[in-house]
């Protein structure tokens, strides 16, 4: 297994705060695995809804994400305030890929960060299309320098 | 079917801010009526927590739920905000009897509002112990005009 | 609080059954009281798909809910395969209340049970509608000596 | 990207059986990416739980999740049912790799494939452990071939 480094909030160019739950906690008493990925996935729509690209009930094209990944450093858990860190880090002419960082309260360095991939499709023939000028002047503005 | 009527938030006593997540919205396009339950053992737990009365790891007893219902008044979706409020309906020897509204960003009614029962137990035999005077401290204080 | 007595599985019509999982389980290591109300909507919803009666992504009309309960009685817990049984309690003209009861792996008394409200509206509009003839005789086919 | 070419059920070693629920499916009709997640806990973690290496209240160490990633071939959705096949890819002094395919009803391809990397750790201490000579043969069953 490859182990990265933590990043830092630096290496991050936009950014949502969310509040953890009760039931993120699993047995072992920190969040469970899979919570992480929700978390990703409202960092990245978050965003991109507020940016006003993404109309989850009328777009006639949506994002599904096709791979993702995660790396764990540290322990996420219930009351936590989260900090989440998002960067484009390859954008195509139908498909972006995303870096996420999770940040504990104050925490300099990621608890965990991730990545995934998003295409852009269809929303009925679930086909691949090209990503709309809005939404890809959102998604440049969303790389490392832009 | 008895249908309450919504709630405002001056019928509450604490206050929590949860972040809505993408995965909240189920295919109808707004909250999972289950994740409101979620909403509620957040809202409750966290101001036990923030009042140093519950200590997940280490507390000899624990609160379970063993009765709850909710009220579903209007929709709410990712990525509202939403401000839970609760009060202590019923405060027993070894119960519990909340109450709690979800307020969709600044809406002065409650999209929905529940009530659960708390009974505390022994953590390791389950069996119902009388709440401790710290926790009960702050329990009395969770009630209207407490 | 009302307590009522755990039901057997001769009070249920139809049944479904339901695999848990590792992640049901909270910190307390038992199934969290917001997994119960996903295995109601899956025991009931499962039912009337499996009876062609709902389509999610087509039909004109949907089922909302808009009050539910739950009293728990015994804990569940991963790894238990859970029995849900399900009958129709009132069937109005644009509502449906189901009785739910969740039975641990060979269990004669259910662990929880609850209620719920399903009123039938527009799918756009979120008017209530009539209950359709095909989904009034499902419905009905589900109350207890139909 | 790079793009894995799906598994079929013959690249597995064991297997388990997972019912959908209704929440698994977001606002896109399919199972959300984040539920993939839960069932390769579920898949792996019960298997260990029924070959006796893994008492989720007891054991003095437990495995937690440092690393895991996912590519998705196909939708999943409720109400499919869903097969989990396991094997373990590596297996070292105090982690283990696992490759994890879900497969949808009857298909011989796998609609997703994962991978997630376990350490085993002290549960007090967080300290990596080496793996117990009971888990260790159980997981050296779970090699292709073995």
């Amino acid at each position: 297994m490859t182990r990265p480094v933590p990043n830092s909030r630096s290496d991050y160019v936009v950014f949502q705060t969310i509040t953890t739950r009760w039931f993120d906690n699993d047995i072992y008493g920190h969040m469970n695995n899979a919570v992480h990925y929700q978390l990703f996935d409202t960092a990245v729509n978050g965003h991109l809804m507020s940016a006003g690209v993404l109309d989850l009930k009328s777009s006639p094209s949506v994002f599904l994400v096709v791979q993702n990944s995660c790396d764990y450093f540290g322990e996420l858990a219930f009351p936590d305030l989260i900090t989440a860190g998002v960067r484009v880090a390859h954008l195509g002419k139908s498909s972006v890929t995303y870096d996420i960082g999770l940040f504990r309260n104050d925490a300099v360095e990621a608890a965990a960060q991730g990545q995934f991939v998003h295409v852009n499709v269809d929303r009925e023939t679930r086909q691949s299309v090209p990503i709309g000028d809005a939404a890809r002047q959102v998604l440049s503005a969303m790389r490392m320098g832009a």
